[in-house]
């Protein structure tokens, strides 16, 4: 069991650190830092798991435009992608341009020593895409969204480089020492049945057949219409949202690991509900593997009692 | 067929109007200026039916919260509800409170002489609940969320208020001259099934039993988790968003008329992509009663001669 965001945010030593810094980009880029706010929810939370502490936009950044984190909005990206030509200029990631992320990956096995496994993750190719045109987050992500219909051999284009791009560097994790990892796709459910066919799950089961070393989790937000493909790809654990329901889900696969899906809004309940509905939760993913976890991330103004609280139940329900 | 948005956003006789006064909501509280825009899309785009031109949050602001509207942003409200002695505080609409839109709704009805029917509206209570907890928009609406969770019994008088309040509102509506009503849960998609079934549906079927004077459309964007619960309620028509596939559901309840769906980023595309999607959308909604509508209200950037093409298709496939 992890829980998704669990590293940052929540914790008040994340805080007072972070408090430390010019900003979350320091954080990021630094690997000693990174390292330490990876290991935190493994001490204080009794995690099974070290997701090293990251973000999807190191990607975009890499490939040439840089992200901001602009407080109480998110992630701005001074320059986006408007054509053919910014896509032949964006770079291919091949080597040692994310080497701080390596950096902080080999640092946290090392303080680790052996007591959990770290997860490395990516965004997925259509999240990253969303990104690099919008700029900054949406409710709808429609600029990119028109881009699919309205310039779709272009938005191939760049979801390839993209894929490749994250393919590298995916295995130069597993280099540095993740044993499983991660691909978000955050903003999957802004799309259709028949988009995500198109524009996703190509470039999803290219990055999962590629990148075969460590087992694999998708996690498609949203992507209710896409989970008969997710079931049949080829990652190890497909993630599930709080909507989904895993009693439904379970038969169309049943090898596929599944992960979730606690609602994070919860953890806001009284002790007794939160301990209830964990239970529940577990029950709804009996009769097959599953990695416990929320389904999103937790909630920045999350009571750090109330997810170890989560982490509790789980673990004494496994004894 | 109609358009959600259709009234306002992509004509540039609505923007001429709109630029010529102090914002928002002076058009939506000007009968004859509200009745001008809401007629507009009949004029000019040639649809079916008027939708009056206002806006889900003249409830909460009749209720005693007002609501701004912040240019790039959105609504925006100064007071929301903290707790049991808010909601208490709050007014039940009853009568002439929303007399401008009564009002607006009358001089519609006079100026189309009949040409074509004009369709009401309201908010659903959970998505009213939203706003009025969040006091703004929200990708996750997680206070809002938090609400059920942690105080369910306040979530459920909150809920009743709106719901009575909502009642005597399209009841009203009908008294002015609308022919139909929609209830909007804009923001059913962050919920869950469970959820849906305790916070929504009891207040969803109740509007739909009491309000039964004319035929009605529920369209809860994103709630593919109770699509079940939606096609067997009270509500004659079901609004389809463009996740989800007319003939995965027309099955569950044939006699329901369905609407949608085409995704409104498809107005992105060119010419023949919008005619060759628009009469494919035709086609997956065959073997039942159908409105032609998108998936979701027009994006404000969207060309109005995309709008025009869309109609035309709908159109010449009837004759």
């Amino acid at each position: 069991m992890w829980v998704m965001r669990q590293a940052g945010r929540i914790l008040p030593e994340y805080r007072a650190l972070r408090a430390s810094l010019s900003g979350f980009k320091e954080l990021v880029e630094t690997p000693d830092l990174a390292a330490e706010v990876t290991v935190q929810p493994v001490d204080i939370l009794g995690v099974d798991a070290a997701i090293i502490f990251s973000d999807i936009l190191v990607i975009p950044d890499a490939m040439g435009l840089p992200y901001e984190m602009i407080k109480g909005k998110g992630p701005y990206f001074p320059e986006v992608v408007k054509g053919k030509a910014d896509i032949d200029k964006l770079n291919l990631v091949e080597g040692e341009e994310l080497t701080y992320v390596y950096d902080a990956i080999k640092e946290t096995v090392k303080r680790l020593n052996g007591r959990v496994p770290v997860i490395g993750f990516a965004g997925a190719p259509f999240t990253i895409l969303c990104y690099m045109i919008e700029g900054q987050g949406s409710k709808t992500f429609s600029n990119a969204r028109k881009w699919l219909h309205a310039y779709p051999k272009e938005s191939h284009m760049l979801l390839e480089k993209i894929t490749a791009s994250t393919i590298n560097y995916l295995k130069l994790q597993i280099e540095a020492g993740v044993s499983l990892y991660q691909v978000f796709d955050s903003w999957a459910g802004v799309l259709s049945e028949d988009l995500y066919r198109e524009f996703c799950m190509p470039y999803l089961n290219r990055i999962s057949e590629e990148v075969n070393e460590v087992p694999n989790i998708i996690f498609a937000k949203g992507a209710h219409f896409a989970i008969d493909d997710l079931m049949s790809s080829s990652f190890n654990a497909v993630g599930l949202d709080w909507s989904l329901k895993p009693e439904k889900i379970r038969g169309m696969n049943p090898s596929k690991v599944l992960q979730g899906n606690l609602d994070p809004t919860l953890l806001y309940a009284a002790d007794e509900v939160v301990v209830q509905k964990t239970n529940e939760m577990l029950s709804s993913f009996s009769g097959g593997g599953h990695i416990a976890n929320l389904g999103h991330g937790v909630y920045p103004d999350t009571d750090w009692r109330k997810v170890k609280l989560f982490i509790d139940t789980i673990k004494s329900s496994k004894n």
